[in-house]
């Protein structure tokens, strides 16, 4: 065991942040075209750094979109594969009013570093690069065959990576994937991730008459695309936060009841989760289910903007001829995303209000999944998290999606063991998003302590 | 009668038509404070022009907004004076993209001039100037006194003028005002228009989480301020277009049989409208009342952007923390905008639902005004433009909303002559916005024709 590579992690771990810092200034925000160079410039930056810490066969592997990263070290002989994931695009920083500081300029306070990234998922990807690094200079070698495959397009579900496992070229042969976008539980618990939901993120755009109209000339005869689209919404769900689409609900697998009676015991109170993670009055959602099984096994549904018309400061007496709502769903075991969006296309198209003509796009979309925990990676995982933070592992689902870990599962048979070390209330997609320092430090040993055991 | 006013500015039309494109290029939107520097632009250039054609004490008076341009000439003793209005602001262009050509390059295309501002009301309030202007230098006096009183707040409901109207000042005491804000009811039918609706204009903001959060994380139990929106705005009206607010219809008092029979036999074709005007598969609004009906003596309600979230390209996963709807309401006679708003406010409140915070404000607001037709300066206004269109005058209402009318009549006691030039089809507040340039050159004779008549 390398006590040494640990060594080397703590001796290096302001270069380490530093460096990180340097990719964090880098704004590869993916669904903004303006960015299309800054994404590439976070692809080198990667490629340039795994080519440095003596990994091999590195190089860009080109998309329709923005470009994976690919490198390999394959001289354990005799050993497993390991198939390391990350990303290195990140979401859109708006609205940059609320940040304390500039999304692109990594800043530290209160023992953690905030950027757009900094967790989700720059500083993960960034753990698992520097936990290669330490084996590799303190050993001269790995005890484990690792290729890495890096994306940027994780954020608009770009299908770049999806459409590259799916021709299951021979250089991803492997015997598992580590995927590094996930979180702790609970501050100091380590945490293994078995479950997430899929999704559908769509938009529906209205329209109603020909140009834009003035409201005083045509308000009472003129169709409005907003008070459209606001009777679709609303009949979307009921205000018990049950999705109205017919056949929705249908097939999904409950999770088992001693997956209920774990989550159960997990350190977590609603009440503390309301006021203090998600500072609204009240939690909405379905009767008679917990938040967590709410979060990570009930499929929900979100509208997440509305573009179109007037939406400056001050008054503009427009009826707009057309407007948007960006609306997604997500989904759980049981569901596949062609059949919920086809039920919700239907369901949408049928409860347009008259007046108007109505369009449902499918913008991308991702299966759930889910992990069995008795495979030797996950076993293997338990072991090295327990040496570095002393605690059993708890499994978990997360409500978000990895697409990838479906496609890594469908097309090249591999399980994934998603271990990650964020923490809830890490800002992921939203203002002042950070990344605790202490658990890049310890990530990193836990990174190195797996890829040991891994191998072993 | 001046004949040789008219042949002034029928000789003078070209030069006329350049003047007003030099005024159309000032980008005077007065909602965009970016733009603060351009109206007082325009109302210098407007003050500069009113002091060359010989009117007299022009002057800008300052408000907490854009200026108000005032100029009078009162040598016409024993004769009636008229106040002349008109507004040299704009509204904000967007879509920028569905202009053919810019807007503030005014560009003639098919005998009309396109910019925006052309017909709202830069085109309108040049043609009241270049009135003046004809009588001024043909006769070298005019027949009535005459004082201009130009806003730069129109647009964005600015209280300026309306305080400066109710501070009721001597250099305003006149006793009629002409409005030239308007349109006619078709091409070469000569209107007046005699009823406005008032209104009142609105936002409501929603707030959940304290900060936006991840759907996938979260979604199911965070709150979604869109969602609630398009909840609240879905019970604003019901299918028919019947708005749900309570006590809203109370005491409105509804047009005279004669006033509807004389609706009736306007040149009007609902399915013509529908298609031509409106382009909308279908119209929209309380059943069992006509479109002319429904568009100038029943309330409406309309939204006209949601402002918050994500409305870029692509997606973006984010349960935001607030998002907004402006929702504005037309109000007809018997109707105040205090009460209205105090109806709307409570009900938005009332039907909020759990989770979130609602907030209800009040942008701006307009009473609904009729004009009774029987004084002498309808009668004259009917006799000029009989005299340059060749046909009886018709008397309609408009759906839209001129605040100073009411207030013209409530502080100083005037009457308004709404008389206008437009056209149906000029795109008002909306991409492409146009003036014919036949209705700008007998616009300005209508005026010069309807000064001499007035102050006979």
């Amino acid at each position: 065991m390398s006590l040494s590579a640990i060594a080397f992690a703590r001796q290096n771990h302001a270069r380490f942040l530093d460096e990180l810092k340097a990719l964090l200034r880098i704004p590869s925000v993916s669904t903004l075209p303006e960015h299309k160079e800054d994404c590439r410039r976070a692809a080198e930056t990667l490629a340039a750094e795994l080519r440095r810490i003596g990994m091999e066969n590195v190089r860009l592997i080109e998309t329709e979109g923005h470009p994976l990263v690919y490198a390999d070290w394959l001289h354990a002989a005799g050993k497993p594969t390991a198939l390391c994931y990350g990303h290195y695009d990140v979401q859109p920083p708006d609205p940059l009013d609320e940040w304390v500081s500039p999304p692109f300029e990594p800043t530290e306070r209160n023992g953690n570093i905030y950027a757009r990234g900094a967790v989700d998922d720059k500083g993960q990807v960034w753990a698992q690069v520097k936990a290669l690094e330490s084996l590799l200079a303190a050993d001269g070698a790995l005890t484990i065959n690792v290729r890495v495959l890096l994306e940027g397009e994780e954020e608009v579900g770009g299908e770049g990576i999806a459409n590259y496992v799916a021709s299951k070229p021979p250089e991803l042969k492997s015997d598992f994937a580590l995927v590094c976008d996930t979180e702790l539980f609970a501050p100091g618990l380590p945490t293994l991730c078995v479950g997430l939901r899929g999704m559908i993120y769509t938009e529906i755009e209205v329209r109603g008459a020909r140009t834009d109209l003035h409201s005083g000339m045509y308000g009472g005869a003129a169709p409005n695309p907003f008070t459209a689209l606001a009777q679709i919404i609303a009949r979307l769900k009921d205000e018990n936060g049950h999705i109205l689409i017919p056949g929705f609900y249908d097939g999904i697998i409950p999770p088992s009841a001693a997956e209920l009676a774990a989550w159960r015991s997990l350190p977590f109170d609603e009440e503390e989760y309301r006021k203090t993670e998600v500072g609204a009055k009240q939690l909405v959602g379905e009767a008679g289910y917990t938040v967590l099984e709410r979060t990570w096994a009930r499929p929900s549904l979100d509208v997440h903007g509305m573009p179109g018309g007037f939406t400056g400061a001050g008054a503009k007496t427009v009826i707009p001829a057309k407007a948007q709502a960006k609306v997604s769903m997500r989904l759980v075991p049981g569901m596949t995303p062609a059949r919920a969006f086809e039920q919700y296309k239907s369901y949408v198209e049928k409860i347009a209000p008259a007046g108007v003509d109505v369009e449902v796009r499918l913008i991308h979309s991702g299966d759930p999944c889910l992990v069995t925990v008795d495979n030797p990676y996950i076993q293997a995982a338990t072991r090295a998290l327990h040496e570095v933070w002393g605690k059993d592992t708890v499994f978990i689902r997360s409500g978000g999606s990895i697409p990838i870990v479906g496609d890594f599962d469908r097309h090249l048979g591999l399980p994934s063991v998603m271990m990650g070390f964020g923490l809830p209330d890490d800002n992921l997609h939203a203002p002042n998003e950070k990344f605790n320092l202490k658990n890049f430090e310890l990530g990193i040993e836990s990174l190195i302590r797996f890829l040991e055991e891994a191998g072993r």
